[in-house]
């Protein structure tokens, strides 16, 4: 044991750059910017490069070599350089044989090749251990340092060696390594950056359509009909009366259109007799986007909510106001508290109120950091219990709100009912149907078929 | 070094299931839906069973072999059978030698046996590498795909290498495997989706016990003696003034209460001069659910921000502002602007504001996301700095609020004080201790024990 | 193979504590919280002392031997030392030989050393393992289990076996281990703790520098300027008045200094031709607190927005409300509806209504969790289109609020513009700069620089 000798090479002064050297295949921009970054980090870098003319744009630390030159320097080789030419490589198949080689593409387009490019390159490069890695990063973002949305590098491999030599640069980039396990992985971690939030267009798209429909129905009933019968003019409420009344009905639609497919569900369930078949696609895509469209309906509440507020805010409001007083004092009486009104008005305010919280922290369940830090029980008692509250205690409001317009003739201008009543079909069927499935002689069954019971069992031979 | 060869292997065509096979004991609803989704990300999956009768239940591609048969094709067994039939599993004990062995199961009520079910597999199975895993994911998530809540896999086992494995199914799988160490860990493991929430019992109790008596008092001072002896219904109070009168005062006296422990503590510690004796049991507990009872008390405070902010809107409140005109318009007097009356309206809503917008900002640094990202230092600073503002402001909001109150004969019903009133008592007190404890003659000697020091040593021996 | 014997063997009763020893060199407060909590956690620990007297401080089950001996009788040896003492342990760089060594040290001040404590170890004791971990966490937090902040700890070492045993002594113990890659990262861990906000610290100056400069400014032109020119008393102004003028003008301000080095650096960029060269310092520091300008122009937007909602709360407010029904009510007239004005009232509401909503989503896809589960493409898409959105919509909400006032001689008292005019020229600023360098003859050059293009490129030879 010579523990001396070592122990004074060990208090020799440190050497500058202790990381090991890591070559880069390709001058590209993406390329560049990686070496960039690896060189303020420590490591030497060197490029393998077709011309080894040194341009200003190669950092001024980086030495240019030819491929397998610099393929030669380094236990890891990052390929900076796009599918199409891999073909290059497999002359240096041999030098790249058992060295870490790095693929950092990305496509154009989602599922571009049925083989990832991470996989072609391990079929090129047989004697190589590819990792698959920094494809999430985006080159500006290495050069700037501006990194909110990207700490995060998904790392695939199927050389755990290889896969932990990788995850060491990336945390030395101050970046955030996720192993992802072997290389079958690469398709979908090349995918994730070609995604634009794909689980919420449907949703998004289903809102926005919502909101042009009614949109245009207010601007029927509420200017255009006040206009032609009773000749005001009232386009300002364009502004946010029309608005606020858009916002509560599509919030509490797709309120009702989180929870309308879980009784669809089970409705087929019981109507089967099994849960082993699989539900149409629809209804499975639907199931899916159910948190989207939670939070959007959630979103549309919050709207409502602030028009509400600011509406004693608003020149209309006031001088309504002040003309109902100012016609009181001119005619000289007071009129008395009207009791009825006062508890109707308190209570669609006390339950919207309470109907709203209970969203809101529906909707903080939903955040990634939430839910991930509450088990599968308690998840589904705040999605489900409470959301279910949520709903009754939605259409509470909307039926304390409004109930009475049902039977005032004037709600129905041109024989068309209010947006108001259109609001309540969703969100009433789904209480209904959930309030039949509840009863012990329907409970019973389908919580059996949730376990695994069969009405009808059938053995293959 | 024959790279030919190996490289024509390599670039021949793929095999649709580069996956190695996994074997599932016990045919239930678990190991079916596990089966399931294994198929689906291209596992090989045989099943063993007792029968080998196929029903339609299992899934199409799956083998079904006798336990033997199934153990002796896979290097990985899953064990979907509940712990009381464990024993049937000890005449297996050679075959199973070697083999990575998955725990899944999960007990009725925690801490159900003195010893974890993978422990006790690890023992009835010497030879076995147990490793525990997928306990926390629900069958009903793994088939329908809504995977929400419990992405997360927690995976413990004495074997890294097997452990490894497992990890590996779990990421193909889609969900996230979190090591949890050694099969020690097996225990809280199989605790952990039993929980509901157990934080959050005892304040949960407390504020809606709060809640209760505030609101009967409140019923008996403000309807009832109202009625009784100024014979007027304000019955309708339940709905919205009520609530919102409640709301602050629960607010407050838990706000109080996070700050108590603390407050207390630091008294403990002086009059004993070490910290390094236990607390009592009831301070020690009180201390761990300080963040539910803050969380609590930020819920409240919200109710009482909205409560407030829609009462323009009410029909009451409506009704007695334009009576107030009308009857000043009726006498033919404009009232001059009271500029004290001014402040303290101004004041008042101010502070609640300033103090509100505090208490939102300790609750955000309260996500788990944003407490990770944040270090020690910091999270004092938000949580007790800021926590403190946020009391002195809500302190000082209803001190102004209605300070008058105290000296008017009218705010003393049959003798008992305002809620209002009550609801000062908890913060002042811990106010006026946290202002002695910041004297230096009182901070030294704590700050003193607090880094170590004690008043009387003893030396054992 | 011997299954029986080993089976025997392992059923029979499971020793109390599996765990291994661990050695903790030092005595002081963290060394005794630490040794505590392991105990508790099943481990045994023995002490490595230069007096081996035992003081009741020490943990009741643990030893307290000499260093020397402590040291032999674990393989896991933790230096709660504090960096200046490390010398001693030079005679013993044989015993530990082969051992993992913990440093859990901090310093003082960052980068106190120009080596970190974990590097300066690991070159006292060449032959150990040294790993850097446990640094982050407080004694006091260990002690009372109150460990909401600092469940993580950064763990850091060049050996990956001993890296392993030290996570999973850290898990053991109830917190998260967090692999930061070799011992390189020791420093950066070592200033971790230190922090106190550092990205925070320019943006709250600033705003703070901000608000104090708005609120002489008002204080001059709507007080004194009040009070001299028509003698009225307006101080109250101070409470709520005054705050919500200054929390939209900061706000707005704070959202265009966000937008702003953006431009900036789109202006220089196509200046010089190329991307290739640094931004200035100031410039690039600028750009890495933009997240931190955008939430505080967030917190005083949310202050406004709750400032103007209790608005109708206000005695003030009140009081001019009655005022003026009751002055028409005296003159008997009725003010017929101002169409106009209700159009601008109800719009800039609306404006800021949407505007407000917007910058709450972007707020919040700024939560750390949130802004790791999106993508890069995705989170650029909501940090700029949707931030440029709402930069549009609040400066839209500004100009209809006030476009009036601009033309007004009132507005200009002692010839200075009202903060409400000063508080558009950022964002205006910003929005015309933008809106040039979207057009296509300034856009595609632009792009082209991005992309790698340079318009005089330098070969060196």
């Amino acid at each position: 044991m010579n523990t001396n000798s070592s122990n004074m090479m060990a208090l020799a002064p440190k050497t500058p750059n202790k990381r090991e050297t890591v070559c880069i295949f390709g001058t590209g921009d993406f390329g560049r910017a990686l070496g960039h970054k690896m060189i303020q980090c420590g490591y030497p870098v060197v490029y393998g490069s077709r011309s080894t003319q040194i341009t200003n744009l190669i950092p001024k630390d980086a030495e240019v070599l030819s491929h397998a030159e610099a393929a030669q320097k380094a236990a890891i080789i990052i390929i900076a350089i796009q599918r199409q030419h891999y073909n290059f490589l497999i002359p240096l198949a041999e030098i790249l044989h058992g060295k870490v080689v790095v693929d950092i593409s990305n496509n154009l387009k989602l599922n571009q090749y049925p083989e990832s490019n991470a996989e072609y390159l391990a079929r090129l490069l047989p004697g190589a251990r590819v990792v698959k890695a920094f494809n999430t990063v985006s080159a500006w973002a290495l050069q700037s340092g501006a990194l909110d949305a990207s700490r995060q590098v998904f790392v695939c491999g199927d050389d755990m060696e290889a896969k932990q030599m990788v995850m060491d640069i990336v945390r030395a980039l101050g970046l955030t390594p996720l192993d992802q396990g072997s290389l079958l992985a690469a398709q979908e971690i090349e995918n994730y950056p070609l995604q634009l939030f794909p689980m919420w267009k449907f949703p998004v798209f289903l809102s926005l359509g919502l909101t042009a429909f009614f949109f245009f129905y207010c601007l029927a009933l509420d200017i255009v009909y006040t206009y032609i019968y009773e000749n005001r003019n009232f386009s300002f409420f364009i502004a946010l009366t029309i608005p606020n009344r858009i916002c509560p009905v599509v919030a509490l639609i797709l309120l009702g259109l989180v929870y309308l497919p879980g009784v669809l569900a089970a409705i087929i369930q019981l109507y089967r007799g099994t849960k082993y078949r699989r539900f149409p696609d629809w209804l499975d895509k639907w199931m899916l986007c159910r948190k989207q469209l939670g939070l959007l309906a959630l979103a549309f509440a919050s709207l409502h909510a602030v028009f509400t507020l600011v509406s004693p805010m608003r020149a209309f409001v006031k001088w309504r106001t002040s003309k109902a007083i100012v016609s009181q004092a001119l005619n000289n009486k007071t009129e008395p508290l009207d009791t009825t009104n006062a508890w109707l008005s308190d209570s669609y305010l006390a339950l919207g109120i309470i109907g709203f919280f209970f969203f809101v922290l529906v909707g903080i369940t939903s955040l990634p950091s939430v839910s991930n830090s509450v088990n599968w029980r308690e998840f589904r008692f705040v999605q489900s219990k409470l959301g279910y509250l949520t709903l009754i205690l939605c259409t509470a409001h909307t039926l304390v709100y409004g109930g009475k317009w049902f039977l005032s003739p004037s709600a129905y201008k041109w024989y068309l009912p209010n947006i108001y009543m259109l609001s309540l079909v969703v969100p009433c069927a789904v209480l209904v149907v959930k309030f039949v499935l509840i009863f012990p002689c329907v409970d019973k069954p389908l919580t059996q078929i949730r376990q695994g019971w069969e009405r009808n069992p059938k053995y293959s031979e």
